[in-house]
C-alpha cells in the first residue's frame, strides 16, 4: 500500500454488492456455486406467507412499505418479523429504519436476476 | 350417468393442466391460494442439487435428458431420483418412460409464469 493521499470512495449500496446472478437456466449447467445463491433466493420464496408479505411490498404504492402497511397476514407481528428478515437475508427486500417503523423495498437486481434465470424465451 | 355411447375425449398433457399463475409481483397482493401453489414451485428449486438437476435437464441439447445424462452431480442415485420427483410433483418437469429409462423435459408453461411473476419490467 502506497502513503499517498487517501482517495474517497463511493459508498456501495448492498443492491450494487449483490452481484446479479445467473445466466438462463437453458444455457447450461449451474455451478454449485451459483447453485447454492440461487438456492437461498428461491427458498426465500418457498413460503406461502413470505410470499404474499413480498408481493405486498411489490405492489405497494411507491415500491415501498411499512411493517405495518403489510403485517396483516393472518400470522403473529414476531411471525411476520422473522418473515420479512428471511426476504433481507436472501437479497430480496432491503430495509430502511425510519423513525418507530423499518420500511421495506425490493431489491429489484436481485429479482430479476431471478426472473431472468427462468426466462426460457432467452435462448429456446 | 347415461347409458348413451362413450365419446372419446382428447387426454390431456399435464403441462396443459398447470393454470399458468400468477400476475406479475408487483400488480398486487397474490392471493392466499396462489401464494400456496407458487410456494411449491419456488420449493422446489430452493435446493442447489435440485437446482442443478434441474438447469441440466434445461440445457441439454433438445431439452430433454435422460437420468442416465444427468444423475452425476455427486449425490446417490436415489437421492437423483428423489430430487426429480419433486421437481415433476410441482409441476417444473414432465417425465416420460421409455425403454429402460425415464426422460425429464422442462415444463415450459409453468417455469415462464414462475419468471413472469418476477419479471418487474412489466409493471414499474
Amino acid at each position: 500500500m502506497s502513503k499517498s493521499k487517501r482517495v474517497e470512495l463511493p459508498v456501495l449500496e448492498p443492491e450494487e454488492n449483490a452481484v446479479p446472478c445467473c445466466p438462463p437456466i437453458t444455457a447450461g449447467e449451474l455451478s454449485v456455486r451459483d447453485a447454492e445463491r440461487m438456492a437461498v433466493m428461491f427458498k426465500a420464496l418457498s413460503d406461502p406467507v413470505r410470499l404474499r408479505l413480498f408481493s405486498r411490498v411489490a405492489s405497494h404504492p411507491g415500491g415501498e412499505a411499512c411493517v405495518c402497511d403489510i403485517q396483516d397476514v393472518g400470522v403473529s407481528q414476531p411471525t411476520v418479523s422473522h418473515h420479512l428478515k428471511k426476504l433481507r437475508e436472501a437479497g430480496l427486500l432491503t430495509s430502511d429504519r425510519r423513525g418507530t417503523w423499518v420500511y421495506y423495498r425490493v431489491a429489484p437486481s436481485v429479482v430479476a436476476a431471478m426472473s431472468a434465470m427462468l426466462d426460457l424465451r432467452t435462448t429456446t
